[in-house]
């Protein structure tokens, strides 16, 4: 049957790990993940209880398309309690996920053809959707003196639209209000369209990630339950918009979408009032990422940032190889440690990276740790 | 901030009508909902129990894109059940509902300003999904001796696509196979992707609706748990496709959606299994249409045809008015029963249809049509 050109995007090269990984497991061997992008742990408890007792009491139909209206007035108050940000709730439309969030963003913003940046390295489906959406993603090679984000002087002037990610993936790096606010202004001098990904707002470790709304309000803002709420597999996020983009979105959102997940809707109102037990996965990720940032080194990744926000640390390992894909291959093979190639966060570059996920449990990370430390000692 | 052109997308019309009823309910009033797609039932207790239990027990984190093997083999079983057709589980795509499956299928088939045909009336989403990718809708005028179903010598040579749907919305007719089989065999020599919406399979009344599976194996087949399954706000459905087209799906899907909801797929499985539940839903949609067929000639509405399945009745009424939503909005006012103007479905000659739905419980079914007949009877 015929298919598209649109369709042509790039596989996952980490989906080769992970099938090797899976491979190896069921031969018997034992892997530790470090190549996973999301939390081991569950919805929080309270979400469970609330969504367990909701499926009892409701038919659970359709939500309007733009969400429930308590959980968009529910996030509306984050802002407020985050970022001192006062949010009209009608501008906050739930996702289904960010990739729900993203593909309609997308789609209201830019047409066939238009140029859309994003800073290398970054999270891969960015360039992908928009290659499906027939947009034109513009790679935009970030310095390291820049902890790896994109500042006014690398963009273009003629960007439909800037896709910016702080903390971002794979690097964990924040920008800062100074460098977010120089970017925004730049945008709106070049009648660039400013989206921000705060996916991984709330894990952050040593200050508060800042949002583009504590800027402008003339940006797309983009979250989710996925990371700090720990809720991937729900697939419900949101969306904050420019006031008079709320009817173009929600036009969109209900021939695309219908609505996000009702369940996950529920689940995710309640999981907002659930902090003692999210702010108990943030002392694992700090943990973690303090075992990380004195382990790695020790086993000889070296070149590293320690990271801001998320839970990855990407190491230029480029004075070890250039094949990281390979690379990772020989970890997997040799140490049990399943690692992430750069190459999927950044086509140029990325065969001399590595990212190295710190999500799971500490016990896991100490053993990982402990294997790559083994493995490039005998490697030498 | 900008928009795109390819974001104009046409309001729902009935959105208004649900506005309005919302509106007189808030003034107390009671309104008789027949303007809503959806079943009234919950999913099936089975599903529910099921993921209660799986809540406490897994993390339920991303799936795979393609969806839970387990249910992706359960999809398949069904083929082999309702059809008598054996389907390789590789070929199935668990989606976020068929909305997902649409945008999928649509990306992975047609380019920008590729044409794809669809038969009018149809699903007013088809057409908006198409407009948002930049891919062009080309609407079919479908006569009422097919009833309403595009035939063969209706189909332009350059189409890149067609999308039909049996039962269909908003009419509830089915193609039998010998009609389903033409239009393949049409659409495979014209080099015509042929896209099959099955999405009310199961809600059929004097026969079983044919699948395009059970025709030819190079064809799309879109379903999902939203209306037999009566699990509309999931989000979970599935589409088959052509085994060479499985790994460019798999690649979109993995960019665009990452995983439909975990949690809506635990459930699906379970509901696969609940069959007794289901079919006591059935036998009231089975009362409800015969309620229907027998109420809305007596009500004035005499040009209607049978469905074969959907719990929808799409009434001419061009003898009545040449404004269908005008006397949408004179039948709610009037007689406090919300229905759907044909404009949604049909902009070109849906002004003088209606769209009656007979999905929620009977004793409703039987105090509109009640009400219908008032209505009508002081009308003329």
């Amino acid at each position: 049957m015929r298919s598209s050109r649109r369709s042509g995007v790039d596989p996952f090269i980490v989906m080769d790990v992970m099938e090797a990984a899976r491979k190896a497991e069921a031969e018997g061997r034992h892997i530790i993940h470090m190549e996973v992008g999301q939390p081991g742990t569950p919805a929080p408890a309270g979400a469970r209880a609330t969504l367990a007792k909701a499926m009892d009491e409701d038919a659970l139909g359709y939500t309007v398309a733009l969400g429930l209206p308590a959980l968009r007035e529910r996030i509306a108050k984050l802002y407020k309690d985050w970022y001192n940000v006062d949010l009209d709730p009608s501008r906050v439309i739930v996702t289904s996920g960010s990739s729900g969030a993203f593909l309609l963003a997308f789609t209201a913003l830019f047409d066939t053809g238009d140029k859309v940046g994003i800073g290398a390295p970054g999270y891969p489906s960015y360039r992908q959707i928009l290659h499906a959406l027939d947009i034109q993603p513009v790679m935009i090679e970030t310095a390291a003196e820049h902890r790896l984000q994109p500042v006014p002087s690398d963009l273009p002037t003629d960007l439909a639209g800037l896709m910016v990610a702080s903390p971002a993936n794979p690097t964990g790096t924040m920008l800062d209000r100074d460098a977010m606010a120089a970017l925004i202004e730049t945008c709106h001098a070049n009648g660039t369209a400013f989206i921000s990904d705060e996916i991984y707002h709330g894990v952050e470790y040593e200050k508060k990630a800042v949002s583009a709304l504590e800027i402008s309000g003339d940006v797309y803002v983009i979250n989710s339950f996925s990371k700090y709420f720990s809720m991937t597999g729900w697939r419900v996020g949101w969306m904050v918009v420019p006031e008079d983009h709320v009817r173009i979105i929600e036009r969109l959102a209900q021939n695309m979408f219908i609505c996000a997940p009702h369940v996950s809707q529920v689940a995710a109102l309640a999981a907002m009032d659930c902090d003692d037990e999210l702010q108990a996965n943030m002392d694992v990720y700090r943990e973690n990422r303090r075992l990380m940032l004195e382990g790695l080194p020790k086993a000889g990744f070296t070149k590293i940032a320690p990271p801001d926000g998320a839970f990855y640390v990407y190491a230029d390992v480029s004075d070890l190889t250039d094949d990281s894909r390979t690379f990772a291959a020989e970890i997997l093979a040799g140490a049990g440690v399943a690692v992430t190639p750069g190459l999927d966060f950044d086509p140029e570059r990325g065969a001399g990276t590595l990212r190295f996920s710190y999500a799971r449990a500490t016990d896991d990370i100490r053993e990982g740790l402990e294997r790559l430390a083994k493995f490039m000692a005998e490697r030498v």
